[in-house]
């Protein structure tokens, strides 16, 4: 193995420097040559592309964001594209390419292995989580640890004002961030799309909820975190909604953008440099149309299709402490704040 | 001087709690009794109080929020609620009665005074800052550093993707809060009340430097800070207006209520605890109908009315080189990122 | 199961209030009573108690300490003190006991055990990690956070000054905070007990690294972490060793008791309400000398004496990378800024 | 003037780089070139020196250190070493100098002016804030920040095991960050050079107000912030006696270079702003031997000198309230933990 590139493709995520970093440092300790290509795939098709060594990623294992600069590149969809990749990429002399990206940039990678002989590695990036086989992506923990912030943030004007807020996550069309953020923030309901069947029965369920927590708390705060794409019209519809069968007074909060950048936390930094190295090792042991993945703390490599075939669940018990904390029927003033 | 009360109202910001502490232990200190009532003027019409005793403030310096809760008071306009509210102050025996909160609460301040004997004072606390006659109100520090801490997020992803965000801060019809917060994050743009004439004009300004910018530097990320309450339709609509006119990607960010919560920054604590010191000091003197306030970093009292007869400016310095730093005819690529 | 007691002993660590909190919960949802003892096992000598219900714990799960009080009960090991507490427990009717703390509290567990007939069950708290049985401990995740961001800013000034610093971070005798902080902040070599066989030799190998770095990158920053209790003097100690071997300033940084506070992480907020939540669930299951623990995102139940019984071992992958990514013979100006 | 160069020296402080960028992007505006020297006066002597452009100073804003690198340069003080600059600053046809450090990197400049025709500005930039003629410094209200921080993360351990702490904090030979901090975090006590007038007399009253307020209040937790140099083998020997003197347990914590580092809050990225711009008007306006300084809010220049002529004195107010707070004869339990 002579020269492996790089590309980060899809939203970015907390920790992609960091991933870049151990796979630059790996690379260079087993004496093999690093290309990172800049703009996701539009890199490959526009030669858009530098030589990584270790003075460039030095001091970038705590940014955010990615320096290879991220894209979605829905041209990346066509034959021709991916002989076009191909062809850019020997021309280079590049024998591996890995992407860390999320799924579609997966299904991005597996389209162009097609058409090309060399070694295609996944490494799971993105802060939903929904990519399956790997128990965590880099960039979901330091997303939780945003939204946990924001939403700590959200209480104390909540419990200010005894009135009711409405916060909604990202996850796309994953509740992990939902739930973890919801739980770890000792909200009062969550919803999320793996939990919700049928919204008009959430909205009944939240609307006697609230009533049988006034009831037994007296007025107080009360937090309900949902997950984007969830609600037609978002959560000012539903706040709107709520006030409606309520006469309670509802705030909407959309966290949006912010739970995509900063500092990776410490479990992101390690995820990422562990996953960057094992890459590595795994493009030099000739692996291809794979994905790195990490599961009950080991590192393996799985198919790279595992991760859209099937959709990753949330843990069960999580689910069931939250539904049991907040069974308001077995319960009293569990959320008077002993502050006041 | 035998028996104060004070009280939170209207919007809370952080350091409210560091207020009340400082009220409580310099009331202590002089050997006053200190009553707290709850829900802003809804607890003095409802007669809903209890006494603050060192202990009662323990441990509350850093905490958001206000531990007396607050409230938005529309019933207090009437004569009938003054007079209700000056019988049960009497009826406890309070002497003066500390608001801390912004003008519109110091209005109710006044109307109360109309109909009752004893001394009101007034502590701006407001994270909008917009409160003539005191160079900073209680929260505003902290308000600017949650705002620009999600701002430096913000621009991980935007620069990720050389992409175009639109983020809307608070400050009610004042720019302060967007003015720090896009010269302290290096914002390309800052849209606040204070310099916006035109929108049709403001637009038209944004896109033509957009795209002169997009002409000097290459593609790039570019954020626009914008106040609340300033576009119609919010930075939603303004993000679609831009997005027509220019065929580029822009993103809206609302930061929203985040911003009214979390633990205080130093400097809003060391405000706040000087505050409420002085404000206990003012009412043992036996002033009443004032506002307490800093100017130029020494405590001051004001005749109450002053905090809405005027409407502060902001900082001109600030505004001048906001301009010229993105003066873009006379400069050169100055955001392209170092990192790539 | 009508009465569980729930106590912290030893190092207080982040998230203790957290599980504090799904302890009362989930016994209100299974209508069971909680009594919470104060200062460890001194309360249960003392009988200093307070019944726990749900609005006890409302507001404390973002908390750091412990609204219990913690205490290191060294009185505890007499045979007296055993039959004291247990005819205390009796006394009350508690028929389970749940010890939140490290080794050492769970040794009290079992010389309790020999004198009480009651379930007692261990929750592993301690920032330290160093509990065989359990992935991690209550507390160590939010530990690692808060090394790894003074790190982060020990390389600000690092960087500016191109000096060495040496930087301690807790652990007792363990090194897993050691190691995940300094591959996490990427820093330039660790020294953590289960690594270091003989002192001198270390010291010889980190001073030829160093002059192998500054030959390679020219001058430059060089961070080193440390374990606490593994150098002799401490780090202001080696800081003078390595300053006499290389007639370098190095700089010694103790970052000390910060690290057991703050408020805890996602990982350790849903970490100690999971455990919490489930030893609860076992306690009515009649479960007892056992610790809770999880292995593999699995919650499960150990006999208490495996948590000292044999040592846990740090992430051999983890060892290795940190080693591969300073192996200085390989590489090149792995450090130099990339801002300068 | 058509060429402008700008160091930083001395400790380096969070604001530099944004005063770095406020000053290439000023200098920019009006068509002056910038040239950045490395190291502190080093640079000037061995002409390591770059052309800064506002390509060079995006992205640096939020970032602690300084992308110029700082240094002290004891060998500055001789007139060969000034000459050899002056020499240097010639060649390269410089006509102002800008230096960005606290008073001892004024007296280099100083020195230097003896020996050269062109310019010279400094621009106050140290955490401690010990420079007379400005009320605040470059990098200060960064340092109370990150002090506070930490010492709201020790309340924790000490409320949890009503343990005395004894945090150390920087501010050189004043007791501008102590004092702060100290206020701020609601500390008990706190020692700094301008309040501590005898040592001896200074642990009796420690000692007399610890027993007075474990009696009042029973035990419970207490802080005392101290500056460093102040004890004769610091923090670590004083609490050994007071150990020794009370019986307590006392335990010290060091916050040392910590302080540095960080990305600047908003108050530190605004003043680094405003003095750089202003620095390079006043640079074309042909001032020299001028310090530029902030005043109740105005930007002015004072002679150099003043820097170092007088001693800045700290806040009489906070010192006031500070003692009054903890005027333990005159209160009761006032750090009762309301959590308990």
């Amino acid at each position: 193995m002579r020269k492996i590139a790089v590309l980060t493709s899809g939203g970015d995520a907390p920790g992609m420097n960091a991933c870049i970093r151990a796979i630059v440092l790996t690379a260079e300790h087993f004496g093999v040559q690093i290309i990172g290509y800049k703009h996701g795939y539009n890199g490959l098709l526009d030669q858009e592309y530098l030589p990584l060594k270790a003075r460039n990623v030095a001091n970038i294992i705590q940014r955010g964001g990615t320096i290879l600069r991220s894209a979605r590149c829905s041209s990346f969809k066509t034959e021709e594209s991916a002989k076009l990749a191909a062809k850019n990429l020997n021309a280079l002399g590049i024998e591996a390419l890995l992407i860390i990206g999320g799924d579609g940039s997966f299904r991005g990678a597996c389209h162009l292995a097609k058409h090309w002989q060399g070694q295609v590695i996944g490494l799971p990036g993105t802060i939903d989580n929904d990519i399956y086989g790997t128990d965590a992506t880099i960039g979901y923990h330091t997303a939780i640890e945003t939204a946990l912030d924001s939403i700590d943030k959200v209480r104390d004007t909540a419990d200010a004002f005894e009135r009711i807020f409405l916060v909604e996550v990202m996850g796309r069309h994953a509740g992990f961030i939902g739930l973890s953020a919801a739980l770890a923030s000792a909200s009062d309901q969550v919803l999320v799309p793996e939990l919700c069947t049928d919204l008009n029965t959430e909205v009944d369920n939240i609307v006697s909820h609230l009533q049988a927590a006034m009831n037994k708390r007296g007025n107080c705060s009360y937090i309900i975190v949902t997950a984007e794409n969830l609600w037609p019209g978002g959560v000012t519809n539903l706040a709107q909604t709520l006030h409606e069968k309520t006469k309670l007074e509802c705030r909407p909060v959309i966290l949006g953008h912010v739970q995509r950048g900063g500092s990776p936390v410490s479990q992101d930094r390690l995820l990422a440099t562990k996953m960057g190295a094992y890459a590595v090792e795994q493009a030099i042991a000739g692996k291809t149309n794979i994905m790195v993945a990490e599961q009950n703390n080991q590192l393996l490599c799985l198919p790279i299709e595992t991760s859209w075939q099937q959709r990753k669940t949330l843990d069960p018990y999580l689910v069931k402490i939250q539904q049991e904390f907040f069974d308001i029927t077995k319960q009293a003033e569990h959320v008077v704040n002993v502050k006041g």
